[in-house]
């Protein structure tokens, strides 16, 4: 913060810049400008983020309401696109498009979408996946999830929600989706100043929506449940489990709805056991099973899942393969440590419950354990748990799932499979 | 080396203790000893190696011969387990048993080869995978492909050199095979004193072997190829390309026997070209296409890969899907960062290759270039060849390629795919 902070000056509403900044109606934009000592070259590259500290933060910028939208100039006054602005925010700024004179609207949206729509279409059969992956998609801040013929938005930044009845139009004219959910129960909308509120915002959503993958069945509860409903993300690790569980027990330790238990149970494991926190999840992944025509063969366990874990073991259950997917540990750089030690008890715990030459699968969705770290942790739990181990298979969130390869830290999803000794 | 050095007292031939080693005929064992400073916890959670300034270097361990059996003990002389030793390397032992009383012989062998072969027996539908994988499946040093009815042995650590034929007939007695080539080809082998040489050791070895794989048919030459003649290790990275290849046009630059390109052609693409340096592997890419009568959609340019690029890209010739899968350019840590450099420019000079919203597969096999360092270079190369990018996939080897947790350096393949902008 070098220049002269002028906090008395910001206003409560609409500034007049901020009120220009829409756009979309022809006017101009309002100008933001890089500090000489900003990072141009890589934003030029491709980097769609500035930080507080790279962008020359005078009286008019400070007023920007967030989500505003402005012309981003280098310290020579070259334009380098346009960029959203959110003045209290640490990523001061998003690229929106390189080209300055982009009019971000309903035609600039639906044309965002449809690039990512022609990935999705190459990569899978059925219209059910991450249709935008936020920055790498190109829409900062925004995630969107199809279902058929419905679509889950999550606008966890300001731009985005100002324009959700654009970007709505947009994702139903591109895709036909008919049914819209809103969901904005997302963390990062708090620093964005958004409210908290989910609503079906087009068509109509009764019951849960039933998700055919990898030949499994799901029900994602598109307006009540974690985050959209169902993680699309763990597809290709579901996948490679599929390949290992044909024939034997599996058990699925935070296992949400049920995503590795049914997706076992689709490649012919003899039976499979829930563990969840979550009643509603539980019983989701029951009506899964029994959309599959496998009821008898899935057993859910509602509860703390490291007690399940314990009184498992000491019931003297052993399992095929055995699979843990908790939620983030270690969400920040701060919470790392305790993280790194809940993964390393998670493998502890798990380990003993894996018969002799059975596989055992450990997620992390943590930003902050890179895989070094979380493979460490997994490690020591395991040898700590009595087991000798080799390690078989290491996967990411799926391909529709893209990152930006300049935001390492996108990579949050890590799935380590490994099989323990005889 | 903190304790004396008595290079004069070490014999030409076998000393007595390295003779007393071979421990498969009852008699006892030498023992080695680890300095008190030696990580003996890491060893018996499962680290496999013994560094030359973690034992005692005593008179009778220097006079060993590389690849002696030992029972290594710690610092309070507790037994740790059966080691292989070789006073000559910077790993002076290695760990092949942790029972102290273990014999190394034929029946332990064959233990080991069952155990592995469970695994890919669970892992794949068809005899055609990596059986051995050294240290992860607790033969260190000692590599085994298996081609149907055929196996290549690459005993590249100086114990199982010594045990080749105990070796050969577990191998037979536990899988069925009945040609067995024994390629002394490793890089690996002059630090253990081994020779250079490439025999049939049992049955015979008339022409290139069919492999099926992906759907593919590729030929493997198993006595005159590169390594042992394929590599299985980049199975389900060719499994995922061949989602991207439908219907389009392929360049697998780099392509060895056809990896990329075979696989393409196997799931839909309309064509596939190779480029390569090698004759006799472009011949043998070609072989595969006809025998999977697919010989018109192949085509094939033999000669230097980055020439070859900067000439198609003054052709104009742009592909739906361009790969490079090139030798390890950085193979130690002397040589990496000149191997980023080459990394880099590979992917420079791929990217203008690649049509609008096209895909481009980009590998490493160096051990030295970590995941983060080749992202980066090859992040930086696209942006140097004027495209912007989407990461959609980050792929290792695959499961028939187990590693040791602990050997974090043994995760050597990287396959990263980029969709690349329209």
């Amino acid at each position: 913060m070098h220049d002269q902070p002028a906090p008395d000056d910001v206003p409560d509403g609409h500034a007049p810049a901020a009120a220009a900044a829409e756009g979309a109606d022809g006017r101009a934009l309002p100008v933001v400008r890089l500090r000489p000592k900003a990072n141009a070259r890589a934003i030029r590259h491709g980097f769609p983020w500035i930080y507080a500290d790279e962008l020359v933060s005078d009286r008019r910028t400070k007023a920007m309401q967030a989500g505003a939208l402005a012309v981003l100039e280098d310290a020579e006054r070259a334009a380098l696109g346009v960029v959203t602005v959110n003045p209290a925010s640490r990523i001061v700024a998003r690229m929106l498009d390189a080209d300055p004179a982009a009019v971000i609207g309903r035609g600039w949206l639906a044309a965002r979408l449809a690039r990512a729509l022609a990935l999705r279409q190459t990569l899978f059969d059925a219209p059910f996946y991450r249709l935008v992956h936020a920055e790498a998609d190109g829409l900062p801040g925004v995630v969107i999830d199809r279902f058929g013929d419905a679509a889950v938005i999550q606008p966890n930044a300001a731009w985005a929600d100002r324009l959700l009845p654009d970007l709505a139009a947009a994702l139903a004219d591109v895709t036909g989706v008919t049914r819209i959910v809103m969901n904005g129960s997302g963390r990062a909308r708090g620093l964005e100043g958004l409210d908290e509120r989910t609503e079906v915002i087009a068509g109509e959503i009764a019951a849960p929506v039933e998700v055919p993958m990898n030949g499994a069945i799901y029900l994602a509860d598109l307006t009540g449940g974690q985050k959209t409903g169902l993680f699309y993300d763990q597809r290709p690790n579901h996948a490679f489990a599929q390949r290992l569980a044909r024939g034997g027990r599996v058990l699925d330790v935070f296992s949400h709805v049920g995503g590795f238990a049914l997706a076992a149970l689709a490649a012919g494991a003899a039976g499979a056991s829930c563990v969840d926190g979550s009643a509603p999840a539980l019983a989701l992944a029951a009506g899964g099973a029994r959309a599959m025509g496998m009821a008898d063969r899935l057993e859910t366990r509602q509860g703390d899942a490291f007690a399940a874990m314990e009184q498992l073991a000491a019931e003297g259950r052993r399992f095929d393969m055995v699979i843990c997917d908790p939620p983030a540990f270690a969400p920040s750089k701060q919470a790392l440590d305790a993280g790194l030690r809940a993964y390393e008890r998670v493998a502890r715990l798990a380990a003993p419950l894996v018969g002799p030459g059975g596989f055992l699968g450990l997620c992390s969705c943590s930003h902050a354990a890179t895989l070094d770290l979380f493979r460490n942790a997994s490690a020591h739990g395991i040898g700590r748990g009595g087991r000798r181990m080799q390690l078989i298979h290491t996967g990411f969130a799926g391909p529709d799932h893209p990152t930006l390869p300049q935001l390492a830290e996108s990579g949050y999803l890590k799935a380590l499979f490994f099989r323990l000794d005889g």
